[in-house]
């Protein structure tokens, strides 16, 4: 069995998610942050369920005001009958002790409407880590049946731009202050834009900025993809949200529907490597510990007394890492 | 073979970089760089000479004055007649592409001295990408013979964070400007730092700056740790450098040889994961093109008709993945 997880599970139904109880909702999503593999035993139920959320990610240096962002559009969708899951992804540090929920104080109000899931992840877990445990939860809620599942995530590092490339559309939300834009270029956040907000406008430099970020979009026009609109807000009293909204629903539209769909492919791809590469680390850890021989191997190389590539040769006698085909 | 690219290598011998020709380290890390599978190749030739050069990572957020501080400590290594590898590892971005060189200017007077190697990194190939490539090249420096190896990073992403665990004394550079402290923090700096460094301390905050990182260190003191210190300079004028380097030698010293070799014996361990996982991967893609009935599977992942873990059963119906043992 490939996910021995998985076999003894007796816990809340997948499909009391899938006949909308938020509760089965929020047990599975717990099941599957402490035991990722549990996946293999859901996604093949709700695999036919999937697609049907638009998932929009915000990301940005901390202090652009991601969290108000997604209050705002929380209320313009709820005001539409949209139903809405937020997932909010902080980088767990083992020295902090996990997420700050400061910022999620004023979000309190959506967290009685019936029509708003809102959960905050800082797992930090084997099998795929936080980026994993993201996109399974996304895939929870859509098969739930939320109309829009926006993600927020502080901080522009490696993990983060894995995360947000995996939404429909994505916004980058930055504030004008030294270095910003610098960063989101450095960072990747760039290529990755669907639409930028230019959060806190009324402070100076807005405009600079929103021209700086316009013009290097231009001079790195390439045909197949459009130049994302330059927005400005004041998040936290709604201004410029209702001209943002209207461009995500453009994004979302049937102009961009081969664009949406080409992207959903390289999503799946890469989802298929991972899942590869996250079951085949888990399989080597076992392994490594498995007989005398492979861990007195792996002593070596941990005392360096052997390379990496040696030891793997001598593991792996047959030439090749991979174990495929029919049961020999 | 494990590793096909390596067989048919005909270039520059590894004998010529242990004999200490400059053109052939250059022109091995080239090697490696487009090609990185011919570690497999080189580590096993070089196993022997490693772990004499005393590597010190540098990072910490933009701006802070990192390059400054590697000119620096260049100038007093080499007063000293220490031979020193520099690696200045920078994001690539497909948007910029490549490595932003400006910074690198001044330290122009080094790429004439002989004992010393400069190498710009931005590689972001397949098999492990920058922070593989980068602790090759580490690995080839340390067994040409530098005795101080400096990594230079931009950034504290995660890729950053792998590098940086990977060198034996950490350095965290910060500058008192809002918010990088806490950046800092989030980014999981303040864990893997041995020394951290207020440059620009002539600037307002610094004093308070420094007092912070010392509340927060002490507050989170554990016993197997000793606290790092706080150090003040001006990288710019050279203020300060003299106690920094008083420090490495300090860490560097016997005081601390067990923390040390715990740390190798760390680092060695996840770097046989690490390996192991990039040629799993590249095993995996190339399956992935075998035969047509894989082809087809994955076909189906791709258009989301059947989910990962499904098609996984499919391709490794035998239930385990890896393939160990003698040639059956």
């Amino acid at each position: 069995m490939l996910f021995s997880a998985a076999k003894n599970y007796t816990g809340e139904s997948i499909e009391d998610l899938l006949a909308g109880s938020k509760i089965a909702l929020a047990r599975i999503i717990s099941v599957v942050e402490n035991e990722p593999s549990m996946m293999a035993k859901f996604l093949p139920k709700i695999q036919s369920e999937l697609g049907r959320a638009h998932c929009i990610g915000i990301t940005g240096p901390p202090g652009a005001g991601k969290s108000s962002l997604v209050n705002q559009l929380i209320k313009i969708l709820r005001a539409r009958d949209l139903t809405v899951g937020v997932i909010a992804v902080d980088p767990s540090s083992p020295f902090t002790g996990g997420a700050f929920l400061g910022d999620r104080v004023r979000m309190q109000d959506h967290y009685v409407d019936s029509g708003v899931f809102i959960r905050s992840m800082s797992t930090r877990g084997e099998f795929g880590g936080l980026s994993r445990a993201t996109k399974d939860v996304v895939k929870l809620m859509d098969a739930f049946g939320m109309d829009y599942i926006l993600v927020e995530t502080v901080g522009v590092g490696q993990t983060e731009v894995n995360i947000i490339e995996s939404t429909d559309t994505v916004i980058v939300e930055l504030v004008p202050e030294g270095g910003d834009s610098i960063q989101a270029m450095k960072a990747g956040l760039m290529e990755i834009a669907d639409i930028f907000v230019i959060n806190k406008s009324d402070r100076p430099g807005a405009g600079e900025l929103a021209a700086q970020i316009e013009i290097t979009l231009q001079m790195n026009y390439k045909e197949d993809k459009k130049i994302p609109p330059v927005l400005l807000t004041q998040c936290i009293d709604g201004l410029g949200i209702d001209e943002l909204v209207e461009q995500i629903i453009k994004h979302k539209g049937s102009s961009h529907k081969n664009v949406l769909e080409n992207r959903l492919k390289e999503r799946r791809q890469k989802e298929f490597d991972e899942i590869f590469a996250d079951i085949a680390l888990a399989e080597w850890k076992k392994l490594l510990e498995s007989d005398s021989k492979i861990r007195e191997t792996a002593k070596s190389v941990i005392e360096g007394t052997l390379d990496p590539y040696s030891a793997l040769q001598m593991i792996f006698a047959s030439g090749s890492i991979l174990k495929t085909g029919s049961k020999t």
